[in-house]
Order: structure tokens, then C-alpha cells, then sequence
């Protein structure tokens, strides 16, 4: 187990405000809204006890000085006050029975455009788009993708600390019997692992044995493992407040001629997709890289998902590693590279490793074998 | 233990798809959109496994015939073609990669104006907007608020259900002993004593003791109850997927006189309020009832949240029973009753039932002692 890196402090958050509010300039934007998620947890360290259709809302002006406006329904308040970066913003209440939208909208530039969080509640954005009808908005994923996109030392730091636990689990799962349990028992298993290595967050664990496996979003069910079974491990959660996600795809027993063969165009895929990770070349390009080589080898349509996603205060976020994102590479960024071949009614494979772009490369922050283990 | 009701089966599913079009054929809408979340498991019976930037969204054209199409990602199809409802409704996935806003616009009449579920992404409420420039947009709250608001027989069944076990637990949780313990210990027991009764979730257990009651979104946490404090109790989650939510505030030993004053103020007002519970009265006069009785007793100031709000798949919905809400009460319908006093750094005291709406009146579905209960 690792050292506890030191907590995030009101500077911390302060700062990142400040980061956000200068890209919102840039990027020709009035200002960043951020509703209760990921964003507002980046922001300032607060998530409110649940999400709600009473508005919270973060208002950062666009510019050198953000002056942050946390408004929150009034039962809400105590708690937002307790939040780390609470120092680092004015918290502006409104009570029910009031409009909130009424309330938010002398913060906001009448004709501004606005940049506002993907998983804002459309009731709001409706709210807000009838209060102040000169405003117009772009998720922040569109307007401002890069917002938490570029990870720095310290949550580099939490991004790898939850790679290895995560390879942990992986190289403890490898010793649990898989023949004759059902797969949710050995989801459970990693589950387990996971928090044992100091997950305080279990986000996902995937167990895909046999047919299941050809269904990239199959979680773990009722089916007993078979001998002869590849079977498709998912996992991660949120360790020190930062994710982990890796795949692995393993046999129980002797795999087939087919078996290794398809595991083999998958490894290879994922081998060259990390390859071309490096500066400056697009999010596409690596999408392009994996899918060339599955395609070249004839499994080109069994290939049916996106060859990676961004992973920080979550397990999913921009930048994604999809034909038609444009964004370049940069060093800081944190994402998964993850193809798979999906083969329905038979069975499916996965290999995927977070990847974090370095100054002239990029770097693994999984590194558990790839080659396909065989279980029991 | 009660019996379990029988299961919703995709007729079920498919009837209130054609309510739901009705509804708003009626309200002047073109039709209905709606993500994942409590509108669409009550729609359809389908809960993806996690609620993401990939679009899935639920399609029905207003008027007789919805024809409902559900737009899911490519990897979700195999679950969503699972999900109860799925015969009752035509699946189209998208690839990633592909544009979801325009595999969608085809369904949606590019000049209409659509309800769309209030807790939709922001991100994609502005996709569908940036594809279909002459479309506009309510929330669902806002455009159809009574939509899943009037229970039918099947629904009173389960939401009585979950009142019972909410009872059953409040009666088992005054013999815990309460002073010494934390409050998360109290509140542990509170989701322990939920599950016994049959919960399948637990969505809140707030033990707010002395002066942590006096913040009504406290939850609980590691103060000590003490011989002598007040402990607001509010606690509920789904079973049979339908919700509970319940608060009843007990106190450690003898009350003092004020405690017992401002506990009756609050019992009283709750009698009045559930009292004014008849069809066709507005919501907004439940929360004026309420609040009258707490401002002519001087603790108006103290009573700082509404009155009450709706429960069903959800434990937090429409119709809420708040100022400015003209709504009125319908036969069915169902909500809490849960005024409240606030006094900063001294205690708190909030009493709930949940109650629908009958013919001639009200029934509560809460039904334990309003009476401060002794605890030791």
C-alpha cells in the first residue's frame, strides 16, 4: 500500500477555479456553470449529499478573476459550507418556493455564452434558457473539453496510485477458482480485492465468461463458469478520489487455436494503439490505430466500441479515443485504450491499460502481463 | 411480511407509454423524451447500468399511438432489449463514433415542441437543440408534472407496502439504545432495520441529534447523542421499487418544556396540513396550512424548507407542495407531509407521513405514534 497522498486544499481548488475561468476566456466563453459531479468535485471538493432537482450551481466568470458564486438551496448551505474550497468562493443561497433561475441569473451576463456541466439537469438549463433568453451554452465537453482533461502531479500521483491497486486485484483474481462459480460470485471477489487495495469506491467489475463475454456492457450474472470459458475482467473504482479501470481477458483452461488467435489481434491492437500515443497527434488517430490493425486481421466489425475514454475524478470523461475527436494529444492526459473483439454467441476479448501522455510518449499506468492467463 | 405484488409485465409498460402520449397530445406537446432515470424505469421497467455521456433516449410521438423508440448505444442494446418493456417498444442503437443527435432528429418533428425528463443531460438537451434549431423543449416537471404523479392501483399497493415497512422499522428502532451511540451507529441500524422490512434500497438515513437537527439535510455523522438531546429520525428507500420516506423526531429522556412546545407546534401543524388534504385543493395550499400554523405559533422564520414532495419510483418527484405550485390535488396522487422547526445550534424537529389523496380527503401510508416517543 502506498503513502496517502496529502489532501487537496482551498488553494487547490482556488487554483483550479482560477485555471477554468482563464480557458473559458480563451475558448470565447462568458463563463463556466457547474452543476453537482464531477466537475463541481474537481472544482471545489464539494458533492452535495445527493443530486436533486433543487439547483446548486457553481457561476465562474470567464477571465482573470473567476469570482466564484456557489448557489445552493438554503437546507443545503451548511453542507456546502463545509466543503474544502468553500473559502475559495461566495456561497449565495435561495430558499423554496423562490425561482432559482431568477436568483442565478443576476450572476450571469445577459448575452453571454456559457459553458455549462454535461450532466447539468436539463430542467435547469430550460430554467435558465427562459430567465435569460439572450444566453446561449455548450456542454462543457463541447465548449471546454480540456477542462480536467490535462491531470498535473498531484493527480498524477492519485491516477497511478490506482492503476496499481488495481493491478493488485488483477494479479490476486488470477488465484480465485473460476470453474463452477457464476460469475458474480468472482465479481465479487474483485470487488473485494479492489477495496482491499484501498478503492474507496467500486465503480464497476465485469465478469464476461463464454457468450457474456461477446457483450461489452454485460456486468457479472447467474452463468457458472465453464471449463473452456475466456472470460472478460472489467474493474475499477475511485481510489484518493482518483479512478481506475483496466481489463483483462482470461481462459479457463487451454484456449482453442481461435481463442489465442483473436486474443493475440487484440493485444497486438492495444500494443500499436499505445504506441502512437505521443504529443500532438489526435484523440482519432489512436481510435484509428487499434481499429486498422482489428480490421486488417478481418474482425473489423466486431470491434463495436470506441477505443478509449478519459479517466480522473471518474472512471469515464473526455478525452475520448473515437474516430472524429480532433483534440491533440497533450502530456498530462489520462485515458484508457481499451479495444476488444466481440463475437456473439462464442465469446469476447479485452485488453485495456490507462495510458497517461508523457512529453514524447506515453506511459502505462497498468502493467499486469497482457499475454492471456489461464485460470482455474 | 407482506406478499409480493405480482410483477409489471410489458403491457403494463406499454399502457403508460400510451398515457404518457395522451398527456401530452393533451398539454399541446409533439411528444416525449426521456433518459435514463425514474421515467423511464417507470416507462419502460429499463435501468441501464450506468447513466453516461452516451446517449439513451426513449421516444414517444404524442397523441394515440406513441410509437416508441428507444435510441441506445450500440453496447447497451442487450441489456435494454431485456428490460421488461422492450416488447412494447422499437429499439435503435448508434455507434460510437456516430452522431446520436442525428439518429435521433428522424424521430422528433423538426418544429415541435417536446417534454423532455428533467434530469436529461444538459449535454445532450443542447445536441438536440444544435440538430433540430426549430424544436423547443420542457421539462417534464415543467410540460407533463403530473405525468407519473396519479398512482394506480397497482402503485398504491407497493408505495403502502413500503410505508408499512418504513413503520415497521421506526417502531423497532425506539428499543436501540440512542444515548453513548454516534449517530452513524443509530443510522446504521436505521438500514439495517430497512432491509429487514424488505427494502431493496436505502436511499436516506438521517439522524440529526441536538444541534445537527437543526439542519434538515444533515444526515448523520460521528456527534454522540446525548442523555437530553432531540434526534430528528428521517429515513426511507425503494421496495418493490416504490419508495418510502418517513421522520419522526424522538427525544433522549425527559424534554424540556420549549422541546415539547415546539414538538407540538410541528405534530399540530402536520395535522392540519394532512387535515387540508382533499382533491382539488392546490399543493401550494397543503404548504400554506402548514406554515400558517408554525408563523402563528412564531417559529415561521424556523420552518425553512416546503411542506412536502411527491413519492413513487422515485422517493423525491412531483408534485411538490410549495408556494407558487397551483396543482391541484388529484385522487392518487401521492406525497410527504413534513413541516419542520429549525433552531440554529439547538435542535431540530421534523414529523412525515407520506399521504395520498382519496376521493373525499386523504389517507396516510405512514401511521406510527406522532407523539414524541421516549428514547433511552
Amino acid at each position: 500500500m502506498t503513502a496517502t497522498p496529502a489532501p487537496f486544499t482551498a488553494d487547490d481548488y482556488r487554483a483550479r477555479m482560477r485555471r477554468a475561468a482563464r480557458a473559458a476566456a480563451d475558448a470565447g466563453l462568458a463563463g463556466v456553470l457547474v452543476a453537482p459531479g464531477p466537475d463541481l468535485v474537481w472544482l471545489t471538493g464539494y458533492a452535495p449529499p445527493a443530486d436533486t432537482e433543487r439547483l446548486t450551481l457553481l457561476v465562474l466568470a470567464a477571465g482573470d478573476d473567476p469570482e466564484p458564486v456557489l448557489v445552493v438551496p438554503t437546507l443545503e448551505a451548511p453542507d456546502a459550507a463545509k466543503a474544502t474550497g468553500a473559502p475559495a468562493l461566495t456561497l449565495r443561497d435561495w430558499t423554496d418556493g423562490k425561482d432559482p433561475y431568477a436568483a442565478t441569473a443576476p450572476l450571469l451576463d445577459a448575452s453571454g455564452r456559457f459553458g455549462i456541466s454535461d450532466n447539468t439537469w436539463a430542467m435547469h438549463l430550460l430554467g435558465l434558457q427562459r430567465e435569460l433568453p439572450g444566453t446561449s451554452y455548450a456542454s462543457l465537453s463541447e465548449g471546454l473539453p480540456m477542462l480536467r482533461a490535462v491531470k498535473d502531479a498531484a493527480e498524477l500521483e492519485r491516477l497511478a496510485a490506482a492503476g496499481a491497486a488495481a493491478d493488485e486485484t488483477y494479479e490476486e483474481i488470477l488465484n480465485v477458482p473460476f470453474a463452477g462459480r457464476r460469475e458474480r460470485d468472482v465479481a465479487a471477489d474483485l470487488a473485494e480485492l479492489l477495496r482491499r487495495s484501498g478503492h474507496s469506491q467500486v465503480d464497476f467489475t465485469v465478469v464476461g465468461s463464454g457468450p457474456n463475454g461477446a457483450n461489452p456492457h454485460h456486468e457479472a450474472g447467474e452463468r457458472v463458469i465453464e471449463h473452456g470459458d475466456m472470460v472478460v475482467l472489467d474493474f475499477g473504482g475511485l481510489k484518493h478520489g482518483y479512478g481506475s479501470d483496466t481489463s483483462r481477458t482470461v481462459h479457463v483452461g487451454e484456449p482453442s487455436v481461435t481463442e489465442q488467435r483473436v486474443h493475440d489481434v487484440v493485444r497486438e491492437a492495444q500494443e500499436a494503439a499505445f504506441r502512437a500515443v505521443k504529443p500532438g497527434i489526435a484523440c482519432e488517430d489512436v481510435d484509428r490505430v487499434a481499429r486498422a490493425y482489428i480490421t486488417e486481421a478481418g474482425y473489423g466489425d466486431r470491434f463495436i466500441h470506441r477505443t478509449g475514454h478519459g479517466i480522473g475524478v471518474t472512471t469515464h470523461e473526455p478525452p475520448y479515443m473515437v474516430e472524429g475527436e480532433k483534440q491533440p494529444l497533450v502530456p498530462g492526459m489520462c485515458f484508457s485504450v481499451e479495444p476488444g473483439i466481440y463475437l456473439p454467441g462464442r465469446f469476447g476479448v479485452r485488453i485495456e491499460d490507462i495510458v497517461t501522455v508523457t512529453e514524447d510518449g506515453g506511459r502505462r499506468l497498468n502493467n499486469t502481463a497482457r499475454e492471456m492467463a489461464i485460470v482455474h
